[in-house]
């Protein structure tokens, strides 16, 4: 079985005016669906960050992909993941996820490794968990992503949407959006996106969130690095019992030297509520610090930027090993990312947190897969009965996709930038903030 | 596709007389040959250890096994190679490989995850290496690997051999024993098993070698933990530059803290001769200590006890990742054994040394791929353009070993008392001799 083509769609999605420390999600998210045909007529599929930059990426890769086997595609292109030894820093505190130039390969690398999964698992009648060692469970447990938004749905003039969920800029705003993503989604734990307003406000946001759902539902906060290591401590120390209880306190500042100080500091205090990173840790070459210095608990893995779903599975099993938890982080995507995401996820013994997902936000007029979005049902998403992903691509909704982006004027995304045009031209990053 | 039989099957195979700090290998050493049979009447097989107790092991898991599709019984046996976190201790420092009860488990796993791929890459066309991921190389570099020996080739009774090596007790008997081994299958380095004579006659040994090869072909000695720090330290001086360029000094004194020790010593003496492990580090427990301690810088995988092929390539990558290399450990094994150490490589990048292999120490009469031994070409192992392991049974031979198994009578290894049967009644291992 050979390939016989490769196709790339660069599309844009309809994406609500979430905030962040980045700053304000445009009207719309950029993503790049992937294809490649086989000589035999099946079609793998993956998904992955959209600019024109990530696209030209994967083009670039054509000659080495036409013609090739799906089942050495990945042994072939191996040097684009294997580059990560120990050392080079690869911090992504200021880089916005997909736009980081030094993950670049190893998120083209991902991309093409999904493909040629679904392609293979297409082609044999396995799903792509059972051609990565088999799933050691049916459904993978998600959490609920809650931001502080504006109000409003995404998109632009005609495509312009309205949202269920509406603003939320308090406290009291923001627990009713949980109630609302749970009654609708049945999530179990919530991983809450904080660092838009002052540590007190999100301190009661959390505190609220506590009381409205119980201690059995696990609460995580990630204000992306928003806090002086003072401020970190300080949350840690108010919120040791809402997030001790199977949460965790994530990215709360910049650097693992500062990771470090928060973590000896609420340790000293007798708060052992872990410290969660996507930031500070990104890469295998991060790793040998971050456990010298202890400076994270637990690594967010992302197969999307980690460089595929075999690099999430050795991370796993050396955060296991180092004595890491391992959960899942989550950039704004469709369903054709959301099932590789779950097929890795239920391929990993070592996940010790439900996953990130903004699936929430999208909404089913941009899906691109067949039949519609993917149901998440008791806060979990199955492995379905399907071969490859389990999902396949549907065309019109595609072009739509691809018109979309045509028409929109981003090409890249630029959080910092969307927040000086829709909110406050003075608005710039700043890290601490707080 | 379903798995509706597995068949083990416990064979002799003649060993010749080597010497180790274990003791002496006996005239016959076990091994274990697993087939899992497909509802399409395709046949997997792989290679384990011999002993009652891993057959025993093998079978207890016939209710697992038999209607499982083999995509899914990795995953479903997972516990069996997940256990493993940080913490518990596993050194091998006494027991003989494949016979340490810590690992039985990751032993047994291993037997089956290796019969399930051939299982499956014999059912889709593909080799192993290409369902891993893909092969990073088409061929692999193995070792010759050297033993002061008694004369004699292994086998009882009219099923005795004789030996193209013969009597090795001597450096210059050693040495032309490995300018034998190099003219038959062009080996580019040598693992030398030491432990056995004086230390001041092994590192004559390997000077010899030395003088006899050149500096381009790499040195390794082993002595099984024999030593104390004292001696590992004098040794690693000594051989300073014989180990140096590209050779390593293998488990010269027992115990992560010991290593340490020697390594701290040598370093401070500017020798950087890399030590490498197969008994301090043996599972994924050993490597926080060892990473702390900086005791070992090479370590040896091994799929049958590391608990299968993905399980070394997890190591693999963590490997790299703390800077550590990565070379293979072997024991006394066939051609389907070496097929799986074969692909396995092929389909890890950070393979840093050539691998161990006792393959040149059996013979023809007793191997039980069809068509005979796998050949060795330029040090080499090369992956066929076959699917699965690219070797199959041949049941005659099969059959002859079963036949020599149930006719001798060893029922489990054991250096030590073979060491004083034929050698030297008062004979102990003693652990450092020197």
């Amino acid at each position: 079985m050979l390939i016989t083509d490769l196709r790339t769609h660069p599309i844009a999605i309809a994406d609500p005016p979430l905030r962040s420390s980045y700053g304000l999600h445009a009207a719309y998210a950029l993503r790049t669906i992937v294809e490649l045909e086989s000589d035999e007529g099946v079609v793998g599929i993956s998904e992955t960050y959209g600019s024109e930059g990530q696209v030209r990426q994967l083009e670039a890769l054509r000659g080495r992909i036409v013609g090739a086997s799906p089942y050495r595609l990945s042994g072939l292109l191996s040097s684009m993941v294997e580059g990560q030894g120990a050392g080079a820093e690869r911090s992504q505190n200021y880089a916005l996820p997909g736009e980081n130039p030094l993950d670049a390969t190893t998120r083209t690398y991902a991309a093409i490794e999904v493909a040629c999964l679904d392609l293979i698992g297409k082609t044999v009648g396995q799903p792509v968990c059972e051609l990565l060692g088999g799933r050691v469970r049916d459904e993978v447990p998600f959490s609920a992503y809650p931001f502080f938004k504006q109000a409003g749905g995404g998109g632009q003039g005609e495509d312009s949407r309205t949202d269920e969920y509406g603003e939320a800029l308090s406290p009291e705003t923001l627990v009713r959006q949980v109630q609302q993503m749970v009654a609708k989604y049945g999530f179990g734990s919530i991983k809450f996106k904080g660092g838009v307003l002052e540590p007190d406000l999100e301190i009661e946001t959390i505190k609220q969130l506590y009381r409205a759902l119980g201690p059995q539902v696990p609460l995580r906060i990630d204000p992306n690095s928003a806090w002086t290591v003072e401020t970190s401590v300080r949350v840690g120390r108010a919120l040791s019992e809402e997030l001790g209880r199977g949460g965790y306190l994530e990215d709360p500042t910049a650097g693992l030297e500062n990771m470090r100080e928060v973590r000896r500091r609420l340790v000293a205090e007798g708060i052992r509520t872990p410290l969660a990173s996507n930031v500070a840790v990104t890469s295998f070459a991060d790793i040998p610090r971050s456990v010298q210095l202890d400076a994270v608990q637990v690594i967010l893995s992302d197969h999307h930027y980690w460089g595929g779903l075999r690099q999430v599975q050795h991370l796993a099993r050396m955060a296991k090993t180092f004595s890491i938890g391992l959960s899942m982080h989550s950039n704004t995507h469709l369903g054709v990312s959301l099932m590789a995401m779950t097929h890795v996820a239920a391929a990993t013994p070592h996940l010790t947190y439900a996953c990130d997902t903004h699936y929430p936000w999208q909404s089913a007029e941009d899906e691109v897969v067949l039949g519609g979005r993917v149901p998440i049902v008791n806060g979990c998403v199955r492995i379905p009965d399907k071969p490859g992903l389990g999902v396949e691509l549907d065309y019109d909704q595609l072009a739509r996709g691809r018109e979309r982006y045509a028409k929109c004027h981003y090409r890249k995304r630029d959080d910092e930038a969307e927040m000086r045009r829709r909110i406050d031209p003075n608005w710039k990053r700043i890290l601490p903030r707080w």
